[in-house]
């Protein structure tokens, strides 16, 4: 059957992101043209960051467009190949958005085509190794720059980011702390992640939580939040600081603009830096994380999870899932199995 | 006749100081003990962070007592010695306080005693070679790195930070763009010290004309002020910009927390950075900045203005001038000439 489906963006959101921005949709399996290969979607991810395209804004990357199928980072199988580096069944690495199919080029798209090394799953591929690995890679060690003994606290810590963030700096040798929603995910963070202390932001009162927890204060604070945590977060922040501005889906879905921190000036009197990032400036450098984050996972140090949900029906809800909290660890969907 | 003249911190402001803050008093002149000098102030300088140092919180440098005198930078002379390096009759830099005498020594107090450089007037040294220039000289050169050709917005920029930090991003290069309130200022900006375009923000919209004067997008936003303005600077910022923090005066002096910019995820997606900073810290390097700053003075690239106040019994009604806007240029006050 010559048929592709797809979850299009049908209207964009205010407030939270539902069901209705999106519309299903069947088009014809696209046909690739010379130097391109004809992608089939296996899995998708799910990045907080989808909400942010959405909008009708100038950012990083330009506004899905009314009607487009929804931008999202995938990992598939080439079936079909008009280019002589890619062959019929390779599973690669694209932007392969909310469709079953897409034709793709290896210069194409904010992710390219690229495939999945040796040994390296899907999932895998999509979480540790993925955008959300390198956020956490890059993030942390160029701009929060932790030094052993130092004090690094990090919120949204269950996420995908965030878990592995906080994880690099404990193997960086730094006290870590960690801010996540409810007993399950802070569990996780103190008894798998090896997080030295957990904040239950939804059970405890953060401020107090972050003086009680970082007597010598704060010298990297990863942020994958804003709002009301990231004032928190300055209130507790040691001369020289860095606040590493990652996300802040704590206002994604915000209908009004939401007010930020009262405490900037902070920053000045104790001399600290706050630094937003893309990771797509860093995707030449992938190999080196790459490396580094395959030899904490082979020496157990480095722990990650996936949530995985399946069934093309469900992407929309599945998109929601990180809005709300529900997902512990890296949000992903399969469309199907590898042939 | 044996009296210190004092303005004593009476009780911790809420809002706008007031001369109620201050209380009037006469001690006897302190005596200086071996190594020390006393100095008879002669020229008090008011600066924004002042306002800081009466609350009681920590900060860069411990809260001004209750009863104790108002910390002030000053330019004295030497009255009476008991160090070898110092002689009766130099004139010197201290912090000598809102009062006519003081006891100290080289290594003593923020701003330690040093002597006037030969030809260097005390008007001249508490501004544009004092904190302020200082100020204005790091905080732009070390944090904002302008490069030629980019484009530099100041805040405050009719102030002794200001146009001092404004001036020296022109002699680099850069287009530069100051606010300040009221067509005064902005016409000493634009046809003084060569500001390529001002804005009134008492009379304009200053987000459209950030948008108008600056097509190419803030490099660089060197921010004394906070607040609306700090936000309105950061939908303008492009590519790598720095936000250098060098104050806040808008809340300085409000009673409740002041919001922050709602749009500080502008800092992620432009992959930028805002940064505070303390000129304390660059102190020891203060000679660098003071041949710079000397050299463009003779050359008549750099403008100054010195706003002079006269007479002990006004010294609390001069700090007031700086928060509310009185104030062109550097805020300073002549006690005493020298003898």
């Amino acid at each position: 059957m010559n048929i592709n489906r797809q979850w299009v963006l049908a209207k964009r959101p205010s407030g939270l992101v539902t069901k209705d921005n999106f519309t299903f949709t069947e088009s014809p399996i696209p046909t690739p043209g010379e130097g391109e290969v004809l992608v089939r979607n296996l899995y998708l991810s799910f990045d907080p960051t989808q909400r942010g395209w959405m909008e009708d804004r100038e950012s990083y990357l330009p506004p899905v467009g009314i009607g487009e199928p929804m931008r999202a980072g995938s990992v598939g199988q080439v079936t079909e190949t008009r280019h002589p580096d890619f062959a019929v069944g390779d599973i690669v690495q694209t932007t392969g958005g909310w469709q079953d199919f897409v034709v793709v080029a290896p210069n194409q798209g904010p992710m390219g085509l690229s495939k999945l090394p040796a040994g390296v799953s899907p999932e895998m591929m999509l979480s540790v190794l993925g955008i959300t690995g390198l956020t956490a890679y890059f993030g942390l060690l160029e701009l929060g720059n932790p030094q052993p003994g130092e004090t690094v606290l990090v919120s949204g810590a269950a996420g995908a980011t965030g878990s592995v963030a906080g994880q690099i700096a404990r193997i960086k040798g730094c006290k870590v702390v960690g801010i996540a929603g409810g007993a399950e995910k802070c569990a996780w963070l103190k008894n798998e992640a090896g997080f030295d202390d957990v904040i239950d932001y939804k059970n405890e009162d953060v401020n107090a939580r972050i003086g009680a927890t970082c007597p010598n204060k704060l010298d990297v604070y990863f942020d994958n939040v804003g709002g009301e945590i990231l004032q928190a977060a300055l209130n507790h922040i040691n001369l020289n600081a860095r606040v590493v501005l990652c996300g802040g889906i704590s206002g994604y879905n915000a209908t009004e603009p939401v007010p930020g921190p009262s405490n900037l000036m902070n920053l000045v009197t104790t001399r600290s830096r706050m630094e937003g990032f893309i990771i797509l400036d860093y995707f030449p450098r992938a190999a080196e994380a790459i490396e580094d984050l395959l030899g904490w996972i082979a020496s157990g140090e480095l722990k990650y999870q996936v949530d995985l949900q399946e069934g093309f029906d469900n992407i929309p809800d599945t998109l929601q899932r990180l809005f709300t909290g529900q997902n512990l660890g890296k949000q992903l969907l399969k469309i199907a199995d590898p042939v």
